[in-house]
This record gives C-alpha cells, sequence and structure tokens, in this order.
C-alpha cells in the first residue's frame, strides 16, 4: 500500500471514530429529550442526523474510491472493506438515536415513558453511551482486548430489554395500552443500538486477527 | 476482468437471487405459522435460518476474495462490493422472519395475534413476498424498472403498519397489553423486511446506474 493510500485509510479510520463520537452524542441526548420531555433537544437530534449520514456515505464513497486504486492487499483490504460495513452499522445507530428522539417529540409535553420505567431507560441510555465509547476506542486502537466489555455491556442491555417486558406485562403495570408500546419500542431500539455496536466490534475482530465475521465471539 | 472472475461474479448474483428465495420462503411460512399457530412450522423456519446464514456468509467471503483478485474495475467493482451490502440486508431480512416465526413459537397454542388484525397480517405477508419476489427479479435481471413496484409495495407496508398502530390504540381494542406489544413488535418485524428490500433494490441501482447510494430513489 502506498503511503498516500495508507494515510488515506488513516483518516477514513478517524472518520469511524469520529461517527461513533456523534451518534454517541445523539443517544445520549436522545436519551435526555426522552426523559426530560425536552421538545427542543429531541429536535436537534432528529436534525443532527443527516451529519451522521452525509459522513457516513463519505466513508463509504472513499472506502470504494481506495479498493478502485488496487493498491491495498491482505489487512489492509480487510480494512477497507471491514470500515465500510461499519460505517452502515453506525449510520444506522445514528437512525435509532433518532427514533428514541422522535419517540420523545411525538409525546410531547408528556414524557413518553411512564415514571416507574424512567430509571430503566436512565441505565439504558449509560449503557448505550458506555458500548460506544469503548466501540470508538477499539476502532481507533485496534485493541480488541475491550470487546469483552462490548459482549457484557451488551448483555446488560439485553436484560433491560426482557426487564422492561415484564413490567409492562406484570399484573401491576397501572397504564395503557399506549405506554406500553412506547416503552417496548424505545427498549427495542436501545437493544438493537447495542446490537449494532457488537457488530461493528466483531468487525474490527475481523480486520484484526482475519477470523471469518461469523466466526467471531466477542466473549472469551 | 477474466473470465473465471467474470464467472465467479455470476454465480455470487445468482446465490443472491437464492437467497431472496430462501428469506422469502422464510417469511412465507413464518406468516402461515402465525396465523395458524403453527408451531412445528415456526420451530421450521427457526432452524432454516441457519441456512441464510451461511449462504450469506459465503456470497460475502467470495465477494472478499474476488476484491482481492484486483481483476475488477469500475461496473463490476461497484458489484461486487454492492453484492456485499445486499448479503447483509438479505442476511438480516432471514432473521427478521424468524422473529415472526419466534412470536408464533413464544404464543403457541395460542395466535399471537388476534382475530381483529388476522387480515392485515395476511395482507402484510402477501405484501412481503410480492416485495422480495420483485427484489431477487431486479437482482437477477438488473432491470431496475421493477423498481417502482417495489417501492410501492413499501408504501403499502407502512401504510398498513400505521393501520395497526391506530388499531391497537383505539378506544375499541378489547384485547389487553400482551396482544397490543406482540401487535406492534410483528408490525415492525414486516415494515423492517420490506426496508430491507427496498434497501436491496437501491444498491442494484447503484450497481447499473453507478450513482451513489443516498442519491437513489426508487420513486420516478
Amino acid at each position: 500500500m502506498r503511503q498516500a493510500d495508507s494515510d488515506q485509510l488513516e483518516t477514513i479510520n478517524a472518520d469511524l471514530v469520529e461517527v461513533t463520537r456523534l451518534v454517541g452524542s445523539a443517544m445520549n441526548r436522545a436519551t435526555q429529550a426522552l426523559l426530560d420531555a425536552d421538545l427542543q433537544l429531541a429536535e436537534a437530534v432528529i436534525d443532527f442526523d443527516a451529519k451522521v449520514d452525509i459522513l457516513t456515505a463519505s466513508i463509504e464513497e472513499r472506502c470504494f474510491e481506495l479498493v478502485a486504486l488496487k493498491t491495498s492487499t491482505g489487512a489492509d483490504l480487510r480494512s477497507i472493506l471491514g470500515s465500510m460495513k461499519m460505517s452502515s452499522s453506525l449510520e444506522r445507530m445514528g437512525d435509532l438515536a433518532e427514533h428514541v428522539a422522535k419517540q420523545a417529540r411525538m409525546r410531547h409535553p408528556k414524557v413518553a415513558v411512564p415514571q416507574e420505567v424512567r430509571g430503566t431507560f436512565a441505565e439504558m441510555g449509560g449503557l448505550a453511551e458506555a458500548i460506544v465509547n469503548k466501540t470508538g476506542s477499539v476502532i481507533a486502537t485496534k485493541d480488541v482486548s475491550m470487546c469483552a466489555d462490548i459482549a457484557r455491556h451488551d448483555e446488560d442491555m439485553d436484560r433491560l430489554h426482557r426487564e422492561l417486558f415484564t413490567i409492562v406485562l406484570s399484573p401491576s403495570w397501572k397504564y395503557g395500552v399506549e405506554e406500553a408500546i412506547d416503552v417496548t419500542l424505545l427498549s427495542r431500539f436501545y437493544e438493537r443500538y447495542a446490537d449494532h455496536a457488537v457488530s461493528v466490534s466483531k468487525r474490527v475482530v475481523t480486520i484484526v486477527t482475519g477470523e471469518p465475521y461469523v466466526a467471531v465471539s466477542l466473549v472469551n
């Protein structure tokens, strides 16, 4: 690989890290907009997603151009193709943050989640932040030892997702169908967000180790 | 591109068409399992997804190898990289069919959807079948004129998805929270299935026209 191409690949990698920062910030603010029924913040998150879309489209385009140069082999080529995949997953994480913000906007001035499950959503927001931060670090450093943490956060997210089902389906659920649906969909958005972060981390593992994606497990 | 590589690319394309057939059949049978509370059929759909995962992983692997040969340029290279993206979307469509089947299995021997919305789900199943069939044809023939139909089916799917929200949230909804959640999640699985089919069709357009993905609109 020529120096110019190697520099370009480094820029692409730095931009992927930047996208994790953007979609992390988006989900963070979406959670806050949700918990505070903050319409202005929700609108800001919704508008912000265009920025993620533009950057991920540009990453994909630059990956394509880099492949077309035919100067990359082995790990470099895996890195370029892996970056295209990561970019798609990160773009989707941005969409999911936007979905949370849209739900907050739809129910404004009401808070879209009942008091009883506020804490769980705050916790999901915290997990989303932790998982996307670590995903950014894994992309930046290629230190895949952090992937076990990411897998653990994902398991915690799945547990909270299941807990919310138990809560809305329990006989003591004192809210209506609308609230139950809001909780279910929102919970799924967080759960899918974490899944995509796991998928991105697995891509980094494939780049570092050369293992095929399907064979990668983040848990030792 | 050498003849052998061109043949390989054709095989990859044929395999993508085969995956549309597999995930089409999976969603078809999942819908039937859902509407008939057919446990055996639901189990069959769930087991079947491994087949989709294996074929899509193999497509991805072969695309990688083809890129690594560095014999492809222009439209051929777009076709290979586009195939990798299509493979991911199709794999996800298989997961969504599996999700429907799992929901059917979870509620067995009860039918997971109340009588009142059975017709809507049957219609969603029909749309899913139509959209995946057309997606397969677009991949096979590269005749992107069919994409307008795909976009229209997707709009119909979105409309049914919204209708179901209206139904479960109406004061006349005589079922409980559990049924409402089942309907909401199932409806989202069909809606996402159609979204992925749209995404696959858009990829074919990028291959045929060279337009960037974000700029592609399926509606004239």
